[in-house]
């Protein structure tokens, strides 16, 4: 049966958030990414797929799956050049229960608005085996398709929380540890079991209000003339000296 | 005087590659980049500014300074929301001397496409203070808008070499370390004052043609679930290991 007008319009209203939020779900495209996921066992509750997808076309009889023309998809599509697969999840949003923050290792990210450095920021975090992110709200959406490409699949791998930071840090008793141009030198880090790390936006760094709590600054030693480094290469190498003392 | 239909023609063409090879032009729009590139020392040799603009408009009888109209600028600009400023700068190439990459450090991007990873990668050999960084041609553009923003003022701080790898690395005597997933454990680094770093694509790592010359094989340890890394976060752990051990 073909895709109705309406249901063509639903799907393709997932590209904008609001459209996601009002109806608690999102999309991705394209066979890389939705093989990604379901690599990593993120379950979709619909799944479009034209003849050309060698992903699960074998399966068709799957609950949530439909074969679908080539001309359906490019109406589908948010891309001008549509791939052979379009995929639906539930938006699902972990609580942060209290005390949560105080266990493990927590990358926390203030106001990183490019969804390339939140996608690459949420792949360090499941390379490093971070118990969980904490994306602060004027962050990129987790659930956009820029954020979950640029992720390479991690994020169905991530525990991601979304809340304001000044909050969610208020009372935790792990160290939190803030990425700056001044601090203590990364290199001189004692082991933690535990702890938070902080990645401010590049243009503005850490906000005013989380850095009540910050209970230390680290920093990156600087050898020659950039005046920072991008968000998540300096995160990068703050969760490697922190993984690498902990050995 | 306005603009002549000719010279917007002759503007607007350095979008694309094969114009900027042409005319051994390149183009940056907007105030931060063009600041950034001014602070850095970059001789532009032409640049078009809107009253708006307060970089520079307080000197309009620098060489190659033109005042234009926003609607002038709105014709020139790349962009659907046109900036105040409009700078050309000259291509300029480094030839590689022979022997060069013998002494100091130098990260060699093998097939690096994304013009974002390639700006940042630009600012991590800036901030890392390497002494040259090696483009393999079928890497991103150097002077593309998109490199050069993403390099933050980098792209007119380090010395980039265009070559191809194979044969730029060939005989070179210090060593050739290239990042992969397998190789010795970048935590266990041994100083190094002279170094070539290779960084290859996401996708296919480092080129079969490249890899004869590479010394030893570096990896950084993995404690989670994402298959690799992003190529910019890779180097900057590396460079971050190299310099810290060479403290």
């Amino acid at each position: 049966m073909p895709l109705t007008k309406a249901e063509i319009a639903r799907l393709r209203s997932l590209q904008e958030k609001k459209h996601r939020e009002a109806l608690g779900l999102f999309v991705v495209e394209g066979e890389k990414v939705v093989g990604e996921l379901l690599a990593a066992g993120f379950p979709f509750v619909e799944l479009y797929a034209t003849e050309a997808w060698t992903g699960r076309a074998s399966r068709p009889d799957e609950p949530g799956f439909k074969l679908i023309t080539p001309a359906e998809m490019a109406r589908l599509s948010h891309y001008p050049t549509p791939s052979s697969v379009f995929a639906v999840g539930k938006i699902a949003r972990t609580p942060l229960a209290a005390g949560a923050l105080d266990r493990g290792l927590t990358l926390a990210l203030d106001g990183i608005q490019d969804p390339g450095n939140v996608g690459t920021l949420l792949r360090l975090a499941d390379w490093f085996a971070f118990d969980r992110v904490l994306l602060s709200p004027d962050s990129a959406d987790l659930f956009s398709q820029k954020v979950i490409n640029a992720s390479m699949g991690s994020f169905a791998r991530v525990t991601v929380h979304t809340a304001p930071l000044a909050e969610a840090l208020a009372g935790v008793t792990a160290p939190v540890l803030g990425c700056d141009l001044k601090g203590e030198d990364v290199h001189t880090l004692k082991p933690l079991r535990d702890a938070v790390v902080v990645i401010g936006s590049e243009g503005r760094g850490i906000t005013e209000a989380v850095r009540p709590h910050v209970t230390y600054y680290v920093t990156i030693p600087k050898y020659g003339g950039a005046e920072s480094l991008n968000a998540a290469t300096a995160a990068a190498i703050v969760c490697d000296n922190l993984r690498r003392i902990a050995k």
